[in-house]
């Protein structure tokens, strides 16, 4: 017996409205735009990770036939302290424009110092060769552990270390890390930007009195979003000195619009950003590079100009995810309960401060419920790119080291894992470190499927075959979405918004506005407005934007809705409230009364008399229709290891996540599924290899080995629904929590199938070696 | 002593926020659009002005090496009877597509036959004359006067007048126009497409009655509006079977997206229209006729094609004025009350149905309070190209026939000529032929405004100068357009409709935003936005679109000022009605109270934490905000006459005109001066010269004589304001009531000139000199 599905459209998967146009590649991205008279434009990058500019000169490179304008640093006005908002954060001037181009220092290898703009690519390639930058090399530092230490080169000599309220002062422990209290010093310069700290209860007290503890340290490394389109900006002045810019990015008017409004010091309004259809952002595109400088040289220029990094550069230059260090410690009494937990977290900030620290203390125990937790975050400059948010940024990191550590316990407690956490599973209600107390939540539900599922319940036979399993948490947020709609004469609705669609947003926008009204899917036509066409539109990001949208695509399908019944009321000259709409087809009626015979009006026949009966219907929203929600998810993963190279091959995946309420069922699989894609890649593959002088030696997408169909199993999902109260649906957001169970998840398969524990990630073949090298286990025995 | 104005910004002359744009050449227009790929296409046009089209073969055009579509008329669906809507009325299928490309035969000189798109144009131009038209040959006819005679060619055999309703049986005149009864016949085929009738009173009664009767019969000849620029339209199918379509046009809704989609029988909101900016319409662009031949040659070449007139096809095959033949009759008692009024109106339509006849029946005698009138009008069809709306459409002609009799009747009555009209003038409330009554109205004003002005007062002193004075009317609609406004965190506002600017709309649109928020007019950028990015907007026309536009953006304004001041009143913690507004700066502040110490806050203080205090605020309109209101005109105008050569020279020009409220002062002007000269064009210089064969010999802009500067004095404006108590402000129509009394002002100041009544414009110098040959004065006797 199946029971009748709640929605007609909602949790099925249409066909997406510009699917057609992205599969024989008639969509316009960032490149693809073309004005007349177009200059293009090329980045001189740093060949030094570290070092202070003493000279630029460019005066040959200008007077190459060709070549129109010369951007460098100090061309950017005021580069100060003051503190600007840009994308998810606010930073300082000097920062924000500093990261897109040097104007001092370089701070990483292929950090932009100069850009060129020229009739053609290849002159504006000649002309940087012309440009010539005078450096005084300074030694590098790229690792937090060691640009934390007394002796390391400071990155920047102005930054003091702001010491959180009622920090407490952390021990130094083996790997090297500092005491809270060096590195966290006001006095002297410091790589350490910022130190965040979160505690509940008495952590010292509740450890003295666990029975159990486990503690270990944990790294993984820097790793690249890996969009398939490198960024791109193309900008014309025009002459009212207002500005246009063409690119694709997470947020035309948070990412594009207004930070380039600060940066240039113009009204955000005089500037008009128009999306471009985006080839994946993954937090990466929340950020801005090419815009500031496709302005300043198309200003000087005369001319509008187009800037696309290569691949090259958009790996050493735009923002990876950052990699984090962690000491995670967890005592427990013996029947399983957790008493307390502490974690002391290094991010790699890269050579401008902004690591997610805050991302790791929000959600690495949010599984849990734990009377006592410590933790401290660390933003750490090193001489890599500045990281940029990355899909649950911050979180992938510490989770590793929680779920490695619950993974020891379990095993030392000889409980069943998925027990263990059950035991101790944060419900609604719970007290959460951060002051704010967990909501309606389906952390439970997740964890019981996951162990219920078919996968966790099935036998593993193989030699060198292990399993892991791991939870993770994201606390999304929501946004705003202003949505302007317009019902056609011909009964079609046309919707604008200028939230970014990464993830098949407008196959969203369609579903709900034609579930809301009973009309069929296809007369919907969602758009991608610029920022003067259309209302303010939040960022693409957080897992928020298709809970956010969702919500104010309903309450302007809602105003559509209550306007076409006053409608049909007035021309049928009776009480809205008499007209009865049937949500499955659109139609109207009124039933027969002792005076007035019964009425019927499809909505296309109301559609069609809108102008001659009071004008046309639209609904707009503004504001927010709904709050974030956070999600929970667990995965399950089978691997087998190679003893004789220590290649990890994953055998079987599965992903467990509750999204409170699907709207498309394709794209919720696919977010779930890419994430733990990425995951998959962090845990086993990707890495920043960087030699002692700084220099990144695998920029490239052949030595920088993301995953690829040949690494990556199917990826099994199991779908929960628990309704977020806070959203007309009870969506949840569904893109970012599913990348952060994976890499503990592998880590801990990796130590069932071979008894190792991975301390460092990714866990290559050469490192999986070595550990079973260590081991004494090289392949000669059998058996996990 | 002066007295404060009362609006800080209305009624001022801020530049124009596109300007800088149009006089740097930067602005887009029609043919400005470049696509990838594009096609230029070329019209091939009929030899003959009536035939039948027996075969088109282009097989040989489409071998040319790059042509890449070839489209005739028979390529587009259906084209029968249905009545389908288009522009400001109702068109049948046949007609409407039979306009811009003939199916089965030509009607006119000029008739695009097919169209070809090809790599260049000149390609394009050389496929031309590989496609063979084979054509039977019929007669011609181009004027009114003979198409109504029972051996005239017939244009559409299928065509049978519908009587009126109550019609009344008239008789034929000395100027051939046959009996009603045979026009109107309904049995047998007939060149009079339709016949109205207005009747009040009875007519034939007071005529009997009456002390005098003047009548006489008058000629007015087509017109072309003669806009800078000519029709373009650039078409693009995208993948999923929908139509972009760049065009300038009058009307993005009602010209372009929704005629094309009956046209192509598509869904309109399938289409996007794009407004270009436009180089003028004067009603000449509300028809369609590039548009759908772009698509279709798109649509088979699979390539974007543009498609651009000549000016020489404009002339030829886009649509001017009707011509209008106009018997006139008023009878009136000594004292100059006038009793009763008779007009009979023949205009020619050209080559398929659709003249201005409601337009002349509407306005003819609206100044007046007639108790008894017969109107009829009639809607006749010439080989000459359909006519289009142009400026007061129908209203010049019949008002030059009226206004030259009641200038006669008061030379018979020896009166002066405002005290005439003054004494007969249409008060509020009285009844009006057509049902209506007037509402409140500046007629009385303006009449004594004329009278009183300095011009009126002047005496003329040198031979062969004369002063001529006629009043006009026009009755203005409004409208509904659609307004979506953002408030920026810049506190400026992005402000877009899909409403056409053509005469400085986008600054009365920033003019109202401001004046109601208190902020500077430079602060609002008003954008023009495509059919799919705001809602329904009517076209830009009858004298509607200032009125209906400010009222949409007043409403639009207030909805922003209540939402800010709501705004603010949620941050102090106050009530709204306790936040004062000051409408003069923006500035909101609360009084000091006994718990509350007094809060200021500017209008850009509270833009900047929209954000962070509920999210951002916008306006939206979607209904009309205003009701159209009437409006009455007058001129004077002294002219010279030189008796060798009939050369009229016009010595001095004032118009007065009711205009409600001024909103932009230097467009009030600008409308009412360029509506003058269009008028001054008409009355002197322009007519369409066709030979015995219905060949148009003066089809460009050398042989047709439209004026120059040097043809063209500088006119006078009095404004007079009388508020329209359906709008916000009091707004009237501006721009159409101008052209109405031109003609006969200058007619009357011929006549006072040289004792000579034309009956029969333009007064060009062969027409002149041969009436003053008629009365035996050539040059020899001076004085009038």
């Amino acid at each position: 017996m199946t029971t009748a599905p709640k929605y007609r459209l909602l949790g099925q998967s249409p066909v997406r409205p510009d699917g057609i146009d992205k599969v024989t590649g008639h969509a316009d991205y960032g490149a693809d735009i073309k004005l007349q008279g177009m200059l293009y434009a090329k980045l001189k990058t740093s060949p030094h990770a570290h070092a202070i500019i003493k000279k630029i000169d460019y005066s040959k490179a200008l007077a190459l036939p060709g070549v129109h304008a010369v951007v460098i640093g100090t061309d950017f006005p005021d580069p100060d302290d003051t503190l600007v908002p840009s994308g998810p954060g606010t930073v300082a001037r000097r920062y924000l424009i500093g990261n897109f181009m040097a104007v001092d220092k370089v701070t990483f290898y292929g950090h932009p110092v100069a850009a060129v703009a020229a009739t053609s690519w290849h002159i504006a390639e000649d002309a940087l060769d012309l440009i010539e930058v005078e450096y005084e090399v300074l030694p590098a530092v790229t690792s937090a552990l060691d640009a934390v230490k007394a002796s390391a080169p400071i990155i920047h000599p102005q930054i003091r270390t702001q010491e959180p309220l009622g920090a407490v002062k952390g021990e130094a422990d083996e790997n090297g890390m500092a005491e809270t209290g060096e590195m966290g010093s006001s006095e002297k310069p410091s790589n350490v930007a910022s130190h965040l700290q979160s505690v509940l209860g008495d952590v010292n007290k509740a450890f003295a009195e666990a029975d159990i503890i486990v503690e270990g340290d944990f790294h993984n490394d820097t790793a690249h979003q890996g969009y398939l389109e490198p960024h791109t900006a193309t900008a014309q002045w025009n002459q009212d000195g207002t500005l246009t810019i063409w690119s694709s990015s997470q947020g035309v008017f948070a990412v594009v619009r207004d930070p380039l409004g600060l940066i240039l010091k113009m009204q955000p309004s005089k500037i008009r950003a128009i999306p471009m259809e985006i080839g994946g952002g993954f937090g990466g595109k929340n950020r801005i590079y090419c815009e500031p400088i496709a302005a300043l040289l198309a200003k000087k220029a005369g001319r509008p100009v187009q800037l696309s990094m290569t691949r090259q550069e958009v790996i050493q230059a735009s923002g990876p995810a950052s990699g984090v260090y962690t000491h995670a410690k967890i005592g427990a009494m013996k029947d399983g309960t957790i008493v307390a937990a502490q974690l002391r977290m290094l991010y790699e900030a890269g050579g401008f401060p902004g690591a997610p620290v805050g991302g790791g203390l929000n959600t690495s125990l949010a599984a849990y419920n734990i009377p006592n937790v410590q933790m401290d975050g660390y933003d750490v400059l090193v001489n890599r790119p500045r990281n940029a948010a990355y899909r649950a940024p911050g979180a992938p990191g510490p989770n590793y080291a929680v779920e490695s550590i619950i993974d020891e316990l379990a095993e030392r407690l000889d409980m069943d894992k998925m027990d263990l956490r059950l035991k101790n599973a944060a419900h609604e209600g719970a007290q959460r470190p951060n002051g704010t107390k967990v909501g309606v939540t389906g952390n439970v539900q997740v964890m019981e499927a996951a162990k219920n599922s078919q996968h966790y319940r099935s036998e593993l036979t193989g030699a060198y075959q292990g399993r892991g399993v791991a939870v993770g948490f994201w606390g999304a947020n929501s946004g705003t979405h202003a949505v302007n709609a317009q019902l056609n004469s011909d009964g079609r609705i046309t919707l604008d918004a200028a939230t970014v669609d990464i993830g098949g947003l407008r196959a969203i926008e369609a579903q709900v506005m034609a579930e809301v009204l009973g009309i069929p899917y296809e007369d919907v036509t969602p758009r991608y407005a610029d920022t003067d066409s259309v209302g303010f539109a939040s960022l693409t990001a957080g897992s928020g934007t298709g809970s956010g949208m969702s919500a104010s695509v309903f309450h302007t399908a809602m105003q559509i809705k209550d306007r076409v019944i006053a409608r049909a009321a007035s021309i049928w000259g009776v009480d809205p409230s008499a007209v009865v709409y049937d949500t499955n087809t659109g139609n109207m009626s009124t039933p027969a009364t002792d005076k007035e015979p019964a009425r019927e009006m499809t909505f296309k026949q109301l559609a069609a008399r809108q102008q001659q009966t009071g004008g046309y219907i639209s609904g707009h929203v503004d504001l927010g229709g709904a709050t974030g929600a956070a999600t929970y998810g667990a995965n399950i993963v089978d691997v087998e290891v190679d003893p004789e190279t220590g290649k990890v091959t994953i055998l079987r995946y599965t992903c467990v996540q509750d999204v409170g309420q699907v709207l498309h069922a394709g794209y919720v699989e696919g977010q779930i599924q890419g994430g733990a894609v990425q995951g998959i890649g962090m845990a086993l593959q990707e890495e920043y290899v960087y030699d002692d002088n700084g220099i990144l030696r695998n920029g490239s997408l052949l030595d920088y080995r993301m995953p690829t169909t040949l690494d990556t199993p199917n990826i099994e999902t199991i779908i929960v629904e628990v309704p977020h109260p806070g959203h007309p649906y009870g969506v949840r957001g569904v893109g970012e929590c599913a990348i952060v169970p994976p890499l503990a998840a592998i880590a801990n398969a990796v130590h069932d199938a071979i008894g190792v524990r991975m301390h460092e990630l990714p866990a290559t073949p050469r490192r999986v070696l070595d550990a079973l090298m260590e081991k004494g286990d090289t392949g000669v025995a059998a058996g996990s």
